[in-house]
């Protein structure tokens, strides 16, 4: 029943009286935010329900849709942060809770693979750990939203390998492609990391079938996680993206800003190196500058 | 930060910018159906997020939520209709797919207690085998929207008992309180069952959490299923509920329509029975006239 004839006046006032008795059931509610959130929900979800007109056994589909994502849910499998991302509502959240700010570098999404307790290296480290990839030196700054220096902010990073892998989905318990450095007191910092490369999410449950039929990729554009935190300022999360790769447009889980796109420069094989490490191959320069929003900014 | 300050047009923008997004990334889906569905749910879900400023300690636990209804999820127990059922999400689609058609009964919700093969019974007969409750003799017609007859019908019933069971909640395999009938040659139907009682949906899961943060009772309001379909008619699965029942005005599933309330008239011990069975104690007797909409009913 997808017909969009127009609806008769007592079916209307049906449809109308039934969300109004929704909307009165959370009355004794004593949170106002639990209530304020709880009837935009029921509003919005009757109207996309009136809005498509629904039918039963479309509403059946979508029952067993998120039966399936409960089901393959588990200590190590999120599909419901994946559903989240692919309709674009992470990186909504991500959004609204990090309003532009001046000239304040803009966030993305966390994703599934930060882990707590990377190791430490020193600026000029290198966060591969054996992690397999053309060698990329990243450097750059972190300031404030007035163009001060911010010496001793800790900088999260992590990325795939070369294979698309994180360290956390190996057989084994390496730590590789994930570190953390300070800021030195000019605001600077320096590593080698890896080049990224693009990798698709989990795509062999619920949530990888509903990209298909919808006709999406499951890949995401190329990339290296930071997160960057200091006293008195708000905490960024972001990622940084390579310019030219052709999946910027077509992000599934929509990351991409183009602030947030830079250029990725090939260094031939033999090109000095910024720290005179010897390459035996090719490798890659990229500079990052951060700028971060005070701890209050809405 | 639930603040209500007004957004930057930068931010707006953003905002919007992804919304647009995501939309665009439907562009190849081959179903025009599967296409408008996700756009409308994006929408409303960006709607959504946008209009209450979710946290991302809220979007978390959103997750946890989601999460936990799907893992207490399983083949007897599905969580996930309970959620569209508190939110009135099950009654909008059923008053969506059963439009208002003259004087046609009014549709409320299937439920999770339904089962193909109910025990065969004549008019006259006791769908209650052995269930425990007040006698009940339930009577009406089944007329089409012009006021014909309809002989021949099948009408379904099923109810919990006494103490708020149904017989596939029993420990054994025990067939009660449901059967199946047909109306006789008038459009006719008679048979006894038990005074339906209030009973609570399952509520020591998430969605039980849920209401009681809100403030909500998990009890339904007293009903009676009846499931009726005939040649050319649209199929109807309604509910009567028990007049002067306080649970009417917040059925947490939302199912009470005015219309399907009904006298539910008692009778002291001795009064002589319709069919002359002889009973030890009070019973009670209402009436249910049913009209069933054209097949073609949009």
């Amino acid at each position: 029943m997808t017909s969009t004839h127009e609806l008769s006046a007592e079916q209307t006032a049906r449809e109308d009286d039934l969300v109004q008795r929704v909307l009165r059931s959370f009355d004794n509610c004593e949170s106002p935010r639990l209530d304020q959130i709880l009837r935009s929900l029921v509003r919005h979800l009757h109207g996309f329900l009136r809005e498509v007109r629904l039918t039963e056994a479309e509403w059946n589909t979508g029952i067993e849709f998120l039966t399936a994502v409960g089901h393959i849910t588990d200590d190590t499998r999120q599909e419901f942060i994946l559903l989240s991302d692919v309709l674009g509502a992470s990186m909504q959240t991500i959004a609204i809770n990090n309003e532009a700010y001046g000239d304040a570098t803009e966030a993305t999404v966390f994703g599934p693979f930060f882990v707590e307790g990377s190791p430490c290296i020193d600026n000029g480290g290198d966060i591969a750990f054996g992690a397999k990839g053309q060698p990329c030196w990243v450097e750059g700054t972190v300031t404030d939203t007035d163009g001060n220096p911010v010496p001793g902010a800790r900088i999260e990073v992590w990325e795939a390998d070369n294979d698309g892998f994180y360290d956390v989905q190996y057989v084994d318990d390496r730590v590789a492609a994930r570190a953390h450095l300070f800021t030195d007191e000019d605001g600077g910092y320096r590593f080698w990391a890896i080049t990224p490369t693009p990798y698709p999410i989990p795509h062999d449950g619920p949530v990888g079938r509903m990209l298909a039929a919808a006709g999406r990729s499951p890949m995401r554009a190329s990339h290296l996680h930071f997160m960057v935190t200091a006293p008195g300022t708000r905490r960024l999360v972001t990622h940084i993206f390579v310019r030219g790769d052709d999946l910027l447009f077509t992000d599934t889980v929509f990351g991409v800003k183009e602030s947030l796109v830079k250029d990725f420069v090939r260094q031939p094989t033999g090109t000095p190196t910024p720290d005179g490490r010897p390459l035996d191959g090719d490798w890659s320069q990229v500079r990052f500058d951060i700028v971060l929003a005070p701890f209050d900014a809405s």
